[in-house]
């Protein structure tokens, strides 16, 4: 079981995003090369960051990304579902009805006990998932980041956020 | 993100064997075939129970598998973990190092505060696997399973499941 890459990277940049002033936006090609990452793959997860409501996409010369919702309102799940989609780890495939002892389907009134104490546990994941809110994370983040970094990365932001025209 | 099929099969599998007496094993081929799932990938989860202590693997002509310990000693973390492996599904690729604003090992003194929060969600996730044993769920799927499934499950146990030669 394995979360794809691209979580890492959207979670970041979200982180980023909420750095930037209001009015401004980051190119797809700048959050890629802050982050080192492929801009050509990282737009194809900041696609899905958009269609799931938590970027907003500003087009034209001067446009790029911008957060759709404050920080706050940002968890751990939105990301994880935008990237990875809302279907269960676990997919049940009925294997209780195959085989020499299975029945017709009057013999399963009841989804199979193993799905649901599979997806209960998933419920868990979720929920522990939802508690994380990107601000909080942000705070913590800027209250332990070394110095150098917040220098560089103040000029880098000055830099590469591009102002949108009103 | 996606957990093997084989967590599936091997949970109906672990199920399955905690039904047989002590002294009986079930071949490769009859779970196999009870469940509907080809023999070859079966054997290779089977495989994966018994390296982690789960099942054990009687060798010769009337061996089989058979339960390496009690049903309530065997959760659904314990199958997952087997099949799966240990590793979590969010794997930190440090990106807070890469591109124009990363710096040297010196900076990064703590481990970054995305991958603890994504590691605290999945230790809930496990922690709820590890709260579902599998003789609680044996326990709720014969108090609820079709009286003919019983008729033709119990026979089926008594062609298949090997008495061991002491």
């Amino acid at each position: 079981m394995k979360l794809s890459d691209g979580v890492e990277w959207a979670i970041h940049c979200t982180m980023v995003l909420g750095g930037i002033p209001p009015d401004t936006t980051l190119s797809g090609k700048a959050l890629a090369e802050f982050h080192g990452v492929p801009e050509s793959y990282l737009l194809k997860h900041l696609k899905l960051m958009v269609a799931k409501g938590l970027l907003h996409s500003v087009p034209g010369p001067r446009g790029g990304y911008k957060l759709a919702k404050p920080l706050g309102d940002i968890t751990l799940l939105d990301i994880v579902e935008a990237i990875d989609g809302e279907q269960p780890a676990f997919r049940c495939t009925e294997i209780r009805r195959r085989g020499p002892c299975g029945l017709n389907d009057s013999a399963y009134p009841r989804p199979c006990g193993i799905n649901q104490a599979m997806l209960r546990a998933e419920k868990e994941y979720r929920a522990a998932l939802a508690r994380e809110n990107l601000k909080d994370l942000t705070e913590e983040f800027l209250a332990t980041a070394d110095p150098r970094f917040m220098v560089l990365g103040r000029k880098w932001f000055d830099d590469n956020a591009r102002v949108q025209k009103s």
